[in-house]
């Protein structure tokens, strides 16, 4: 079922990345509900997918349809995981604990995936030195040292957009290989550095785009 | 500049109106700085973004550029204004002010881009009834009446998992068209309502997912 030993991926468009991520919860939701196998039809039809897409995003992959059978749910799950990174834990910093950063600890999809904050970063006197369930607030000056330690390679960004940049410079320099960026602002990075911008006003832009277009 | 009247739009790839977001941002930016004109090169360049790339989707809607000049500035930031629906006030209700709630009433993203949170709605009893900065928190069997009195088209959902359909159900009885979803659960709409799913923890996966693979 896997590929080959040795095989190289072809480039992986992103939205197939996303969309591995969206089957890995439907096979989930599957296995819970003591579902064995599904064929690619009923999986698109139960979850609102598209099944020649599934087919084909699966297709990079290797071959994991069985003629007559469709997928072995849990199979299908462990392979969609090792393939996203997701059976192992990943530590993770947290960079800003306002009203989005707590938000963002709290969030249970992170710690479900295999997504562990095990640092938060914040320059507030009132916070620095304090714990949130076990888990310790540190000044930015000392980034690096617990980055270092705690070998944490991914990093959330939850700062306004007037302190991003330099908080991603320090993050870079402290080694940090890829960032989360919840700050409404265009940052720069080394190229072996992998940003990813999440702007919550593009979400919405998106849906006005679309109900403006209805009544034009 | 704009496309001519009775013009109809050919269908315009998502990625494209989500980049048209970025593109204005940009612009209002070099605004901010004085700058009264950019070409597609310099504008690329500047903000990370790819040249050919930004001719291509700004193709779909029109002939922006001047040869010899590039982008007027101002100009093209209010026609993309215009075509994302930006030109007007969305009023918005936002379902559920947890820690995720709290921090997308307060994003200033939103109002910034003419989003402006109408109404919040809310089961928690020591919330309803009340204010946050003017406006009020109602409870969900109010949801349908106080959606129809202030003309809301579109919602924002931050509640748990388990009771997102519930208020999904409600909200497109309501008349809502637009829905923006935090809660990390697939949701079923009629197809006259517009869904856009917000899982935060698929923007951590596709940073796994290439992190992963450099160590494969």
């Amino acid at each position: 079922m896997a590929p080959r030993p040795g095989y190289r991926l072809p480039k992986i468009p992103e939205m197939t990345v996303r969309r591995l991520s969206v089957y890995t919860r439907c096979l989930l939701q599957l296995e819970e509900d003591g579902v064995k196998t599904i064929s690619s039809q009923e999986l698109a039809e139960r979850f609102n997918l598209n099944s020649a897409q599934v087919r084909k995003d699966l297709a990079y992959f290797g071959e994991f349809g069985v003629r007559g059978i469709g997928y072995y749910v849990s199979g299908l799950k462990a392979e969609l995981h090792r393939i996203l990174g997701l059976d192992r834990s990943w530590p993770i910093a947290l960079v800003g604990i306002g009203n989005l950063g707590s938000a963002l600890f709290h969030y249970r999809g992170f710690s479900r995936q295999g997504f562990r904050i095990v640092v938060v970063i914040d320059d507030d006197p009132t916070k620095i030195g304090r714990e949130m369930d076990g888990v310790p607030i540190v000044a930015s000056r000392d980034l690096a040292r617990e980055i270092k330690a705690r070998g944490v390679q991914v990093a959330v960004v939850a700062v306004p957009a007037e302190s991003a940049q330099i908080v991603v410079d320090q993050l870079v320099t402290a080694g940090i290989k890829a960032i989360l960026n919840f700050a409404p602002t265009r940052l720069k990075v080394p190229r072996d550095v992998r940003l990813k911008d999440v702007d919550l006003s593009i979400e919405l832009e998106t849906l006005s785009f679309y109900l403006a277009k209805g009544t034009r």
